[in-house]
């Protein structure tokens, strides 16, 4: 049916392409381009030999215009990119060079500041849309399955929605005394950075950390959650009528926030280099590379991640509660794929959302959140796909 | 009087050289020696104008040749050692050459394995005492005064000490959530080393920080306390009479101890090297460049230290509990020589040290411990010095 080009062939990258060629009905043809060919060579010696044809390329995705060379020479239906946040705009820009769809999973942010926002990519709407293309953006777990979720919600069981809480549980557990998820110079931001919700037509700040609950998870249990920033609040904050709060909450254990803490207090998590033996080292890198590899933790890590949405409204002007989640094993994960369920539940709708691009079911020249397309189809290939969700009307609600 | 060598001119060395100047009477000349001459220059720079003649010099002190030329140009009656504890023996082969007395504050350790033993110094012992000169060892605070404590009360209170508990508590607050007192190196390794203590004619190991009690110590209150290994454990127990158990606490905040297991769980204490961009990196070598320089302690810290013996025993066939201790306070200390208690009660008792081979009171050829001398002149100066002591006939003991 179609062709994707897959840009990263890191973790997320590793499960879209395996994604890929169990559907290659969908997915007959994939080229996997990254900064480091070996890598895409060593997925592609993985994976050959079913019905999708894998191909491989070097490629620098900073540059735009070597981008759009390749997606020239190969002339795919979709970009798939799984690449670093810092190069969304080349790869758009690539995109709207030679007319091609484009999805990613995390907001573009300038190399220089962290900052998670929409609007320089927003900013490429009209462009696209002139073009006949589509962007979609943010379509991992969250971002991504959790604005389908809320889009779903909206579509069957509410008029309004007017609360919603994100909660993201991660209980795996990797055997070391700390070690980060994934790059753990964006999970070290993440914490330490400022909260961040909306609620009443306005942002309101938190100071980092300091809002906590405690949430009892479905097939994981209690678990310490925190109010962050995540940037799927800026998209549906926007896009789901009448919304009056939107919050998200992660879970961190005590032990991890402790290691965190210490690492800061020292001064192991700041980006400012200092003079080490005549060299300028930034202790965070240097941390980075002390720390265990986030690569080796897919095959130690056990247990669970629950990531879902609880929602309040109305609907027919009754009260309507609904609790919409996902539940993902590691270990599963990783005997499928070879990655954890951090990877897996990014990659997973990452193709799923290509999947609905290819079949032409999510199609709208310009760039749009998950949100903004027919989650029916998409809601449907999660349970096909690995990530089967589950509903409850009678949740336990966060105050 | 006479003239001291003294090597080495960090926040110790410091210490003597003020006290030495504040003993012109005794120390009319002092040559003050270290890698780094600019050091030596800053300190002459501060105190000349006394009465004491001052003299500074470069020298690499792991050279006994070096070492010994400096001591035949100079030719002091003593040589004060307060430079690295790796740089002990080559000190001793500069003093036997050139039949010198010697004294230091803290025991030799091979650069290579970090071993708190007088076995090597006390080899030393013969050639010491055929040339007719005599080494001081670990003349600080601790070891040094409480040696010098463990004498006085057997001199006058007791006619054997069963039980010594030598208890070290620093209630220093410098206001950072995490620094070590002087070379963070030394420090990390005392706390991660095991445990041990003399009893019943044996040495007993425990895990690290594994034996912990709280003490309400005068002047400061109740701590925790830790059961260490510290090496005047191993000469006191040789050299106490009838002595059954001894053992060494030390005082750590949770805090602490906290960031120190977490900057161990992460691996930032090791010193095995890591290759960093393309560099061999020792972590435990990294951190001390992140952490604050132990050396811009001195102006902040606030609070007193407490060091002291418990003692157990009999005298006149009838129980005897006494406890002597001195308390320094950090900002006293600072104002008075421009370091903190840390280095000041180690500071002092070198200089004491050191006076009582110029006034011939602590004569003995060969190599010998500060409990091997007569502690009565020593006691006297410790009053008169700065470091004033107390005593109590019945404190609480340690279970």
């Amino acid at each position: 049916m179609g062709k994707a080009l897959i840009i990263g062939a890191g973790g997320v990258g590793n499960v879209v392409v395996h994604k890929c060629c169990q559907n290659p009905d969908v997915f007959e043809e994939i080229l996997i381009a990254s900064r480091t060919k070996s890598k895409c060579d060593a997925l592609k010696e993985k994976l050959d030999g079913g019905r999708t044809r894998i191909q491989t390329a070097q490629v620098n995705a900073d540059d735009a215009k070597e981008v759009a060379r390749l997606i020239n020479d190969f002339r795919p239906d979709v970009v798939i990119n799984v690449a670093l946040p810092y190069q969304d705009l080349a790869i758009m820009d690539a995109c709207l060079e030679t007319g091609v769809h484009y999805l990613d999973t995390a907001n573009y942010e300038p190399p220089e500041t962290a900052k998670f926002e929409y609007k320089w990519q927003w900013a490429y709407h009209d462009r696209f849309k002139e073009k006949g293309i589509t962007a979609v953006l943010g379509c991992g777990f969250d971002p991504g399955v959790t604005g389908v979720f809320c889009a779903y919600a909206l579509k069957h069981y509410f008029d309004e929605i007017h609360y919603i809480d994100i909660l993201d549980a991660n209980a795996g557990d990797h055997g070391y005394p700390f070690a980060t998820n994934f790059n753990p110079e964006i999970n070290i931001r993440e914490v330490t950075a400022k909260g961040r919700y909306y609620e009443d037509g306005q942002w309101k700040e938190t100071e980092p950390l300091s809002v906590k609950r405690v949430y009892d998870f479905p097939q994981i249990g209690p678990k310490n959650i925190y109010l962050l920033y995540h940037e799927e609040l800026e998209s549906l904050a926007k896009n789901v009528p009448g919304i009056k709060r939107i919050r998200f909450w992660m879970t961190f254990s005590d032990s991890y926030l402790t290691h965190l803490k210490v690492l800061e207090n020292v001064g192991m998590t700041s980006i400012k280099p200092i003079l080490f033996e005549g060299k300028e080292i930034i202790p965070l890198q240097f941390l980075k590379a002390v720390l265990p590899d986030p690569a080796s933790l897919g095959p130690r890590t056990k247990g669970k991640t629950n990531i879902g949405c609880i929602m309040q409204g109305v609907k027919d002007g009754k009260p309507v509660k609904y609790y919409v989640y996902n539940v993902c094993d590691h270990q599963e994960a990783y005997a499928e794929v070879g990655s954890q369920a951090i990877s897996y539940t990014t990659g997973v709708p990452a193709m799923i959302g290509a999947m609905m691009i290819i079949k032409g079911i999510w199609k709208k020249p310009g760039v749009y959140n998950v949100e903004e397309f027919d989650p029916d189809p998409f809601m449907e290939e999660l349970n096909k796909q690995g990530l089967p969700w589950y509903e409850d009307f009678a949740p336990a609600l966060l105050d």
